[in-house]
This record gives C-alpha cells, sequence and structure tokens, in this order.
C-alpha cells in the first residue's frame, strides 16, 4: 500500500439534531483514526437515500448521539487501516470500496470515514465510485424484496414509488429474475415514463379509477403480495385490491403517514401488513451468503441495478442538497461529492 | 319423534337495508320448510353479538339480499327434518340444538329457522337452552384464539375489550389452558371488576400513563402476541408496546374506525397485524376436529365459556334490544327470546 497522505482535519457535514435539513451544519472535524479492526476510506460520493431522510428526522430504525455525521452508504478508498484487521484488511488497503455506516459513529458524508472491515466492500472495476456510492442500500434492498417474492412463488408483485432509483431497480431485478413488478407512481407523466423505460403495467394512484383499475389488475393477474415505499393510505388500497389471502410489506415512509388499513381486508380476507427492514435481512445471512450476494449486486450494477444521477453537490452544499432531494425523490439521484 | 303443531305464519325481524337498528321490522312471514339436507329449528333463544351489529351495518365478512332475517346463532329444538339429511337428520330430530347461519338465507331471529345438518349442533343436557344460544360465536372463538397462542408458544398475551362476554371467556379458557391473558379495558370501574374476577393484569386504556404501563408490561412479561377487537389506534398502541418481532391479530372492530400502525414497528421492529375470523377456522378443519372442538366447548360452558345475561326482549322489541346491546357491550348478554 502506498502511504497516502491524510490530513488531521477535514469537511465534513454534521446533524445537531433530529429536525432534518435545517439541523445540518457544514464543519471541520479531525480526520478520524482507525480503531481496532476498522478501516479509514477517504470518501468519493455519498448519496442521499429516503432512509438518511428518515435518519435526519429522528424517524429512522435508530437514532445515535447528535452532532453527528449522516450518511448511510457511499464509496471510497482504503487509505489506512486499524489493528486486527487480519487478512482482509491486507486484501483491502488501497482498494475501491463501497461502505455503510454501523449503528454507532459518524456516517459518509464527510472526507474520511471509518468503517469495520465487515461493512467493506470491494467494487469491481467496472464499477465506477458514482456507482459505487449506492450499491449497497438500494441494490440490497431490491434484491431482498425479489428473494422474498420468489421464494414465496409470486410471479407478479406490486411496487409502489415505483418511478423512484429503487422502483425502477425492483423491476428490472424483478424481469431479471422472473418476477413480474406492477409499479404504482402519482403522477400521468411517471406513467408515460415508466412505459418507455419497459414497465408493462404501470398505475397512476391520482387517477380517479385507480382502486377499480388495480383491483381488475390484481385479479387478473392473480397478486397477493405488494411492497409499498408510501404507506399511509396506500396501503389499505392495495389490501382492498387484491383478493382473499394476500400481503403488504411496506418497507418505507415516503408519505410520512401511518399505514391505515380497513378491519375489512384483516378479518374477513385474511389480509396481512408487515415491513421490511435491509439491517437484519443482510445479518441474519453469513458472511459467505452476504459475499454472495454482493458478488451478484455487483454485476448487476451496470444493468438491472444501475442508478441515474441527477445531480452533484459539495459537501460545503449538504443543505440544498438534501432540499433538492426532498423536493423531487424520482428522476435520479442526488450525490454528495467531497472532491467537489 | 312426536309431531310438533308448526303453524304457517311466524314472527321475525327482519332487516331492509344496511343501515343498522332504524332498518330492523317486526314481520310475519311463512314458516320455512326444510329443504334437501336441511333441519327447521323452533327457536328458543338468540343473542345480540358484536358480529351481528356489524352485519346490520353491512361491515361484515358478507351480505345476504335483504330483506333478510338477521341473528348468526342461536338455539332451538330440531322440529322438522328434510329429505337427504340421513342419520344426522335422524339422531338431530327433536334434539335441542345450537345452529348456525350459513352465508345464504334467514338467520336466527325469528321463531322458526332453517339450517343445514352441519349446521346444528346438539346441546349437552347440562346446557341451558340460554346458554346454548350463545354456544357457538364466542366460545368457539376464545378456544381458537387461545389455540393459536398455545400453538405459536406464547405464555402470555393481551386482549383487548376485556370486559366483553367474549373477553372473560378468553380470559378464563386461557388460564386453564396455561396462557396468562392480560385484560385492556376503557373504564376505570372494568379494571376493579375484572380484578374482583380474578384477572392478574388488566389496564385502562384511558388512563394517561396507558402506553408507558402497558410497554412496561410487555416487557416484564415477554408479550409477542396482542388480540384486538376494538382497532383504531388501540393496533398501533399494542404494537409500540410490545417488543420486537411480535403481532396484532385484529379480530373485531369495537371503534368502528380502521387499524392504524406506524411505520416504525413494521420496517424496523418486525411487528405484523393480521386478523382473524372464525368462519375459515372452522371450515378448515374437518368434521372429526369441529366434533372435538364443539364437545370440549360444550364442557366448558358452564365454567370458563359461560356468559352472563343482562336483558332480554320478545323478538317484537328486537330493535329496542339491539340499542341496548350498543349502548353497552359489557357487563351481560342480550337476548331474544321468541317465547317471550
Amino acid at each position: 500500500m502506498t502511504p497516502t497522505a491524510i490530513p488531521e482535519q477535514m469537511t465534513a457535514v454534521v446533524l445537531d439534531a433530529y429536525d432534518g435539513a435545517d439541523a445540518l451544519r457544514v464543519v471541520h472535524l479531525p480526520v478520524p483514526r482507525p480503531g481496532p479492526n476498522e478501516l479509514l476510506v477517504k470518501v468519493a460520493a455519498s448519496p442521499i437515500n429516503p432512509s438518511d431522510l428518515m435518519f435526519l428526522q429522528g424517524r429512522y430504525g435508530f437514532t445515535k448521539p447528535t452532532p453527528v455525521v449522516p450518511g448511510f452508504e457511499g464509496s471510497g478508498t482504503v487509505v489506512a487501516v486499524g489493528s486486527r484487521t487480519g487478512l482482509m484488511g491486507r486484501y483491502l488497503a488501497g482498494k475501491r470500496v463501497a461502505c455503510v455506516t454501523q449503528q454507532t459513529g459518524d456516517g459518509l458524508w464527510a472526507e474520511y470515514t471509518t468503517t469495520t472491515v465487515n461493512y467493506a466492500l470491494p467494487l469491481d472495476d467496472a464499477v465506477s465510485m458514482e456507482q459505487g456510492a449506492m450499491s449497497v442500500v438500494n441494490p440490497l434492498t431490491a434484491v431482498a424484496l425479489i428473494d422474498l417474492a420468489k421464494k414465496a412463488g409470486h410471479k407478479t408483485v406490486i411496487n409502489t414509488a415505483a418511478a423512484s432509483a429503487l422502483g425502477l431497480m425492483i423491476h428490472r431485478l424483478g424481469q431479471q429474475e422472473g418476477v413480474e413488478v406492477v409499479g404504482i407512481v402519482r403522477r400521468p407523466e411517471q406513467v408515460v415514463d415508466l412505459k418507455q423505460q419497459g414497465v408493462t403495467h404501470v398505475l397512476n394512484s391520482s387517477h380517479p379509477d385507480f382502486n377499480q383499475q388495480l383491483r381488475d389488475l390484481c385479479h387478473q393477474q392473480n397478486i397477493h403480495l405488494a411492497f409499498d415505499a408510501v404507506a399511509g393510505d396506500l396501503p389499505q388500497q392495495l389490501c382492498a385490491a387484491m383478493p382473499i389471502h394476500s400481503r403488504v410489506t411496506v418497507y418505507g415512509n415516503l408519505s410520512q403517514q401511518p399505514v391505515q388499513v380497513n378491519t375489512t381486508s384483516l378479518i374477513f380476507e385474511d389480509k396481512l401488513v408487515d415491513g421490511f427492514w435491509l439491517a437484519p435481512w443482510v445479518n441474519e445471512k453469513n458472511l459467505l451468503q452476504n459475499f454472495m450476494i454482493w458478488r451478484r449486486a455487483q454485476k448487476l450494477m451496470l444493468s438491472a441495478l444501475k442508478t441515474e444521477i441527477r445531480g452533484r453537490y459539495p459537501l460545503s452544499q449538504a443543505q440544498q442538497a438534501v432540499r433538492d432531494y426532498e423536493s423531487q425523490m424520482t428522476g435520479g439521484k442526488v450525490l454528495l461529492d467531497p472532491a467537489l
């Protein structure tokens, strides 16, 4: 490993309180030193994901003591390794990696971050730093949801927020894996756009006949599983539309509303509402399983799991970047790039 | 079988539209004749259950063409048997039975009703006609819920609407079967009342500290399953209070509100909301299994599955009876008695 000049100080974004974008501040912090079992990564890019927005608002699965550097995932180069990192540390030194934050400590919206050996995943040569920065949260969620659908024997499933980066991945991965994904969007122009991208069945939830269209489609196609990233009324509409013995699995909360569901669906129609979170899905797998999933996802990064990028911001404009993404969560991702 | 004089006409209650008690009318109808596979039962008593109220409002799992005689269950004497009733028909002729309506045809709020051989269940000699009238819907629901809890290995479960006839049955049956049932009620006097009846853990959902009390109890007692007959906000409170990997099973809708649940519970805490309906639970069992369940329930009718009665009305006052029950659904059942 060629020694890289590591400065004493770095630019970082910190969240002062769980109040969303308003509570973000750009500061200078000491560059962290990798502890035992840790690596130091020079960050190349880090996206703003819906899960980051939930974290900023204190609505994610965990919070951390503030001030804290947000950013769940990103890419970069391993520039130093801590003690007890063993063979993996030596292998990863100098490598281009994707990494994710742990449940404690700072995240990726900074020039440097530390991560444990297990949370740094080597990028394929063909995968750019920008694509690599988005190679964990969305791609593995898509892999997980399509796996859940296949294992339960579903030939066709519904997915909401279908025009998002993750929605498109779920659709393309489903096509490759033999699971047809019916997309639900909320604007007519998204229907046109998704159809141009090859999505056969797209429904617009703002259409006055949406409930009837959805019901007809669910019964024609025998759809018993829906993935929902929106919550609010949508799970209720999905429950009501599907035949008896159906399930709605909620994996996001873009509406910021609780889930509603009619008791008729639950009691008399054997419908069920549950949730999906990537963290336990990954943690329940062993190292080899996760390695195999990672290899598979990396291979798909240039096709099914590719993400469009519509905006790049320096760390100093993190607040603006978050607001840009919040104002339009479809049509490409917004990245933070510490080199800008 | 001693021939019984069967009149041509009978008094019956009919529902004209799915508008609740307002749409009930007392009429004279021809006494029905038992068709193939059917029995004619002279009705002795029929209760008003929450499921009847749902039916009157068109909120039950099915509707029937109106005008229709409501009343899901009751007791009576088999006074005539139709063709093709075979051995069972001969066995049941003249017997005291409990019976339930089918998904088509008239119900029990009348002097006479027809039922199929499979839907007439012989009453033990020790079980009175009044108790026998309430020996299917609530007792079998209690048996089913406690069985679900036991089969999934739950030592302690929560049940809401704990002061209702069904709530008390679930608690007493749980005690016999080794499943502790924590009761939730909504008035402080119900806490006192249930504690006097031997319920160890009772919480009042109107208490300002209810959420904290519920959470503490769920974690102390390691409670991962809640049965809910209320819906509205309660499933959300139950989800939030229980440890991760928990389930809320909704079997009633006393609040007449849809179920609300936070996405945090679903996504990050692996909570799940589903429903229970007695009809498919019974239909999924074979004849022998149902016979064994029936025998067991009959044995318990004088103890765990006993129901208090607080009001008896003639058919001519059915509307008043329904309003009486609607105004107070705890403190004893309200029965319709065609002989009054």
